[in-house]
């Protein structure tokens, strides 16, 4: 299945808290989404989910990807190398 | 020590090859740096320096984080986070 960055958008609501409606990150120490390289983002949703990601606020993100399928992996990675980088 | 972004752009050279002079990856698959999170740059060198994240491409980078101090990881992080988001 290709890429549906408009269902990444729906999924991505719960990534907002922290990440940013825009991408944008809201809190210290969180990365930017917006903009960012479409498979890096696949792949490290896969290394959290698969919990080879540690340190940092990793533990976080291994709960958050816990329950996302290759497909929402794949839409949200879209969703997100779609937004305008920056924010702007 | 207060981070020294021109201290860390001497450093980053190293970085180009992979994540572009601009910051902004020359390969599929590798994070753009460019106007990233300060923090966020700084706690990801520090889990791969110590061998916490793994996955995808880290090894590579479990490598090349391996030489830098503390100083040299804020250095680059206040560097890459000073550069425009987008390459812009």
């Amino acid at each position: 299945t290709a890429a549906d960055a408009e269902a990444g958008k729906a999924k991505a609501a719960v990534c907002a808290a922290c990440h940013g409606a825009n991408g944008i990150a809201q809190i210290p120490g969180y990365p930017n989404l917006a903009g960012q390289n479409e498979a890096y983002l696949a792949s490290a949703l896969k290394a959290y989910r698969a919990k080879q990601r540690n340190g940092g606020q990793a533990a976080v993100m291994q709960g958050q990807a816990a329950a996302l399928s290759d497909d929402d992996i794949a839409n949200l990675a879209a969703y997100y190398a779609s937004l305008p980088a920056g924010g702007k």
